[in-house]
């Protein structure tokens, strides 16, 4: 094993472990919402949300244990955007992660509560840094604006709007930049905000950026030519919803040169960051390349 | 008018504005959630939990310009709970204060979007005070408390479970006190927590959660002897959903005396907080005497 697969999945196991401690709620009798949270939150999925906010935040001097509250609440509001996606009034998806849906397995409802009792909790967790509090308050309100209606819910509005028709590239980016740019960067910048180095931020969220922009590509390379049981989801749904894609748009080999360009622009921007090793770089190629 | 009546109205009018304020966004091109937020959010409603914060800052020597974002706040996650509420997969309920309920004028995705958005920027909004950090961030924690899994969230999971058949009274008291009580509580427990008097807490979260109960029951009489034209929705929905309720499980005249009995311990308690007038007296009983 690698030291960069070494640190992956140490990263992986310590945040599953915050995750898990993070949805203890005792003896309750609304176990039903508490099931459906610990479904959709625990076991599955690449952590990458969480993993870029420590490992920038202990770029900027932050401990690990200081930031996780943070790195755990954005795979929070991150799980959450999935349940609401995937119910029948948005994408109606069945699978997710090779398992059923949130409200496949615990009716609709439950599901809706699930996703709402995750956002709202994000926050609880979130406030609970032990750092001092003018930085917390500040992660907070960038948690919020990552996630609200001028970044992820924002981008899932124009992305709904846009099923079914076709839109230019400048609206295309827009959605990417807010769907999933938007929290995507908001791990960096916390990272920044919790260590005391608001003058960073700004680079951060470039990073940020110009990632989340290339791991969207590489999303759409992927329904295109990607194997549906690694993926854990069918292929091909971007074509089947009339969907307009950086595929669609640039076709398969431009889209996959932009994928690169992106994040050759992200590797040198983290070279203005104290990283203590190579994880970040290899991090950030290999999201460019990966196969789900 | 009374000065009950035009402190009631000049308080409506000022969260109003500070609503309205806090939904700006600037132009940009996600209008349709936007609309479905401003929809919900705005021209409407008693404001009952945002006075209540206001009223109990105030006691606690915080100014109503440095409370506001909080009292917003608590208005924004009211109105999102309704959205999410009317949803169908929830009580498909078509009206709501006598217009036609988010998702039937805007469409289910969008409804659930602006819920979810409306949520998020709560915590925007809350995080935007003007107070010593340490406060604001204390109060964002029992913002989050009282909306998430052991309070509303929870009350809404259980209320859900308990459609359909008979529950007990301890069972009917929790969905309650988590349901309404939880939400209301906040305003009192978060203006002492603004007002760096956390000795006061305890206090401020048993009058309001008598408050709440008795807020509840009320809401249970009307629905069986409420003028529909009045209250802006139809009456006979619980025994139509075969929900138990305060009525259901004491009759209405001994349903209306616990009110009248919750009401008076409010009250009391009410007499350890340094309010300036008898406006907080006034507000606590006209509550279990209101027609809509």
């Amino acid at each position: 094993m690698t030291d960069f697969q070494e640190k992956m999945d140490g990263y992986r196991q310590r945040v599953e472990e915050a995750l898990e401690r993070a949805l203890q709620f005792g003896n309750c009798p609304q176990q039903a919402v508490i099931d459906a949270m610990r479904y959709s939150l625990l076991g599955g999925g690449k952590r990458i949300r969480a993993i870029l906010l420590l490992e920038f935040a202990g770029a900027c001097g932050v401990s690990e244990e200081a930031a996780m509250p943070f790195a755990a609440a954005l795979e929070m509001i991150h799980a959450y955007s999935l349940i609401h996606d995937d119910l029948p009034c948005m994408d109606d998806d069945d699978l997710r992660r090779g398992k059923p849906s949130c409200h496949v397995r615990f009716g609709e409802a439950n599901a809706l509560l699930a996703g709402d009792a995750l956002l709202t909790h994000a926050f609880a967790v979130a406030a609970s840094a032990k750092l001092p509090a003018d930085r917390v308050l500040a992660a907070v309100s960038e948690l919020a604006g990552a996630a609200g209606v001028l970044g992820m819910i924002g981008g899932q509005t124009l992305d709904l709007e846009s099923e079914g028709r076709e839109i230019d590239e400048a609206r295309l980016i827009d959605i990417h930049r807010m769907k999933t740019g938007a929290l995507i960067s908001a791990g960096p910048v916390i990272g920044c905000i919790l260590g005391g180095q608001p003058g960073r931020i700004d680079e951060a969220r470039e990073y940020g950026l110009r990632l989340g922009l290339a791991f969207q590509i590489v999303d759409d390379i992927l329904d295109v030519t990607g194997d549906q049981q690694i993926l854990g989801k069918p292929i091909g749904s971007d074509r089947d919803n009339v969907k307009t894609t950086t595929v669609s748009l640039y076709g398969l080999e431009r889209a996959g040169r932009l994928a690169d360009d992106l994040t050759g622009q992200a590797l040198s921007i983290l070279k203005g960051f104290d990283f203590s090793d190579g994880f970040m770089e290899e991090l950030t190629r290999i999201l460019a390349k990966r196969q789900k």
